[in-house]
């Protein structure tokens, strides 16, 4: 079957050239750009008047940070013009080892976007870490026979290269010799360790939040890429990246977007028309989302309109505005009017199944696991940081003997990061400031990178309900208050991922938000996405984990208390 | 051992930046760009006031073409700062088959410039060619296991791509699934057929004689390398390429290039020195013929000083006029002041020597040999066109009574190719017109692609004499006169390449070029070299093979004689 599409105004990702072609695909490819005419083809489209440009690779995803499940997350990317997603599937691996980028793989096959795996390259994290599974060199290897894999996921472990840590360096290795890269990750690293990192061959970075850092990194070799997700967003701070003689060592990438805001405000489209709305380019947009995202992946094929790459195409009835009217997969049509037509979900084998859907093991919760027994000192306490990941560390003088330490005025809550992969027992407990909850308790089985359960609470009672009911539902996000779940969030596989459509994860989420803010949180934080990374001790400054509190600058466990 | 390259200027190739910093080397690699100071060194190289840039990489070159063995031409090569070539065996290939790769690739180990080869595609060129050689896709895609095998060279076979012919489509796919590239050569194809062609994965072309060819070709994905050899210049023609949004997409390659050209006037830096001569920027033909060559063919670690990158540098005493005072390959000194510094060469096993020194195989030729019968009709005689590889078909009316046709009156000489690889005693046997020569004859193995043995005369006896010294010494160029050698060239590797240096291989070829003038061949015209391609029946119109005459725009053996 050829489709010709006729009369519209193609977008030369090559040059930024708008040319005035027509575009002639069989079997899934584009055969021809030039004067073809209806004569070549079996099915005609006129779409005069409307430009067409090649669909968008997100070149940094956490699939699992949308909770949503691939082919769900594909819907709504689909419908923004995102045809293929990089994705490092980093967060399921910490609770399934292998199994997770099997599950990732397995789910991610045969549906209308490409979703190229990055493989977890620090499983645990860190030391500290109490992850479900540990993912070594060897365990790795044999997944880069599968041409989705391109690569190491971002190495967040910038000191075991420094210091030339062999596990971290035999990854590396494993990665280069199999002709795949490997992603970088290595915030605020500079000059001499910025030189060592890269050395070993890293070939990009997608945590620059600053110009000077970007310019480094892209100046030494690397890819830099733009993130502009939900959380975290550098678009504004790199815009100069969007000139020459910088723009073509770009890429788009989103790392971490939650399901309403992709429904809302776009995927990578959304990305490309901030940048147009601040003054740059639109073709330049579409240049980084395209070939260049191709190019830094050293993938051949895809990411422009020209003869012999695949037909992922998008209509545009405005290039200023790209208002996406069409999205085509491999020549058929996948998205209409930003809405993903029907398209049946893989199917996934039962063991596959059976391992990530039963991730939780861990013991039953009392009110009396959260009592902490007074020492001298003050005690070290968390301090969000609204809008930001990194924490403050607080030292409070705090008063035990009302609620054992919680007091609501001075906004001093409770916080436990309870181990729930190995049955262990261990948990850490402290407190946390700055999130304003008045009453209840909010837990989740989302908390960066090993997954284990984190509650934040004003009551011991609520804390051990909202932890027992996350466990008991195989992982979610659970509200509770007065001693009843008023919210709740399903997120079975894995602990990290709805089965339930990006709607319905996304009213799900709107309810939970809605009961928070209801229970005294103040509106510049995000509970969840807060509390998700209060337990990552790679960002500064103090966070807790499953063995207690740790000094991140100092990569060290402390005692609650302080003399 | 580290080495510090201390107060240069570095063109960052990938932004085009001149960038004030040290360099540190150590093991081969860059291990730093920044603020290093001597304390970080083994040893201090002070290059006040100059500038550093990646070696060159030459994108397509064919040794062969130089009459020099790899080494040797890699002393003049580094040179002139080109610090990896990428070199495809075609000619030796055609002689020797695999044995010519096996041989290209062990005469190019561990020479200080970087030998990357691409596998031939095309042996023999065409049916007509009766070439030492056939090799089929069975006989190269083990190569591909080479870290030096960058994919498969030029496929001059577009008809055969676009017929989708097994045999070509077979190569193509084995050169993909190895994750190799595979190099165009499609002069002059538009449209459609060039669609065809570029759909099958065809990653450039070096053939793009006017600006319009090559933005067809950039535009539709492919890379241009932008050639400028000895004969083909394409320079001049393509220089808009230099500008954006184009330059980005193009590299530099020369294809043929000869070694008193390459030692007179340079080689890829000549390229560069000439596009600025021309109003072109130096900084852009260094990008072009670093980084984006990497680029093109996928290559990690090369073409930039930047961390994690070869220590392959030149010190340029003027970034302006492109003045290498030192090249540097894996971060040793390797040339100074336009002089390669000693190294051995490599070593041969016998086998392979054997293989490559012994090539001809062909009857002892008489005089009689040439003769031809007399027939009724105009005879179909090639025409030399000054400064072009494309022939003329003319027709004259030979007057066979006087010499059996020869008439150096009106310029027409005989021409005979004789094939000498397999002793079948095959001969195409015709009349040349547009080379000059008064008397003599000269002779040659080096006849594009098969490399029979080709001889061009005034006399039939001198004829004999310079064929039978070619095959006397395995190979070579010789001109005869009045029945005596009275020049010659030996070229015993393979009939194409000299084990001389490059300069003896130049003065041997001026010699040689001094006789054929004293001979009457025309100043505009270069004997050796139009001989040469006066065999290959790709390149129109009229061209002699082992076989006869091929009309090589119908693509058919056509008689001498015609109605």
């Amino acid at each position: 079957m050829r489709l010709l599409f006729k009369n519209g105004f193609i977008v030369n990702v090559f040059t930024g050239e708008i040319e005035t072609q027509n575009v002639l695909i069989e079997d899934g490819l584009i055969i021809g750009v030039g004067n073809y005419g209806e004569s070549d083809a079996d099915e005609v489209h006129d779409i005069t008047g409307k430009y067409i440009c090649p669909g968008f690779i997100d070149g940094h995803i956490h699939i699992e940070s949308t909770m949503l499940l691939p082919a769900e997350l594909a819907k709504i990317c689909i419908a923004h013009g995102t045809t293929a997603i990089v994705a490092d599937p980093h967060e399921i691996a910490n609770v399934c080892g292998a199994d997770g980028i099997r599950f990732m793989l397995a789910a991610s096959e045969n549906i209308p976007m490409t979703v190229y795996i990055m493989l977890p390259s620090c499983v645990p994290a860190t030391s500290f870490d109490e992850a479900g599974a540990v993912l070594e060199a060897e365990d790795l290897y044999s997944f880069y026979n599968s041409h989705r894999v391109l690569g190491l996921g971002e190495l967040m472990n910038y000191p075991g290269v420094i210091e030339e840590n062999e596990h971290v360096m035999r990854k590396i290795r494993d990665a280069h010799v199999a002709g795949k890269i490997v992603n970088g990750h290595a915030p605020m690293l500079t000059g001499r360790d910025l030189d060592k990192y890269i050395s070993s061959g890293i070939n990009d970075d997608h945590e620059c939040s600053s110009i000077d850092e970007a310019l480094e990194r892209l100046r030494k070799g690397q890819w830099i890429m733009i993130r502009e997700g939900t959380a975290a967003r550098n678009l504004e701070s790199l815009l100069p990246l969007f000139d020459e003689p910088y723009s073509h060592r770009c890429i788009l990438v989103t790392d971490d977007k939650h399901p309403a805001d992709i429904m809302e405000n776009g995927h990578i489209d959304s990305i490309i028309r901030k940048a147009s709305a601040l003054g740059k380019s639109v073709i330049t947009g579409i240049q980084m989302a395209t070939i260049q995202a191709a190019q830094c992946f050293g993938l051949k094929g895809v990411g422009a309109i020209a003869p012999g790459y695949a037909a992922n195409i998008l209509v545009l009835d405005s290039l200023d505005k790209l208002q996406i009217s069409e999205v085509y997969y491999y020549g058929s049509k996948v998205s209409e009017n930003g809405e993903a037509l029907y398209f049946d979900n893989p199917q996934i084998s039962n063991d596959l199944g059976e391992s990530v859907l039963s991730s939780f093991n861990m013991p039953i919760l009392s009110a009396d696991c959260f009592h902490i027994t007074p020492e001298e000192g003050k005690c070290r306490t968390i301090g969000i940081v609204p809008g930001q990941l990194i924490t403050e560390e607080l030292l409070y003088d705090i008063d035990f003997s009302k609620n054992n330490g919680i007091d609501t005025e001075r906004d001093i809550l409770k916080i436990a990061v309870v181990e729930r992969h190995h049955n262990t027992g261990h948990m850490g407990l402290g407190f946390i400031h700055g999130i304003g909850l008045k009453k209840g308790a909010i837990a989740s089985s989302v908390s960066h990178d090993s997954h284990n359960l984190i509650i934040i609470g004003a009551d011991e009672e609520d804390m051990s309900i909202a932890g027992n009911r996350v466990s008991e539902i195989g992982g979610g996000n659970v509200v509770v208050s007065g001693g009843k779940i008023i919210a709740e969030m399903q997120l079975p596989v894995a602990g990290l991922m709805s089965d339930l459509s990006a709607e319905m994860v996304a009213a799900q989420n709107e309810k939970i938000r809605e009961c928070v803010y209801e229970l005294g949180v103040y509106p510049e934080i995000k509970p969840f996405m807060n509390m998700a990374f209060v337990s990552l001790p790679v960002i500064p400054s103090l966070k807790m984990t499953t063995l207690g509190l740790v000094d991140v600058n100092n990569q060290k466990l402390v005692p609650l208390f302080t003399d």
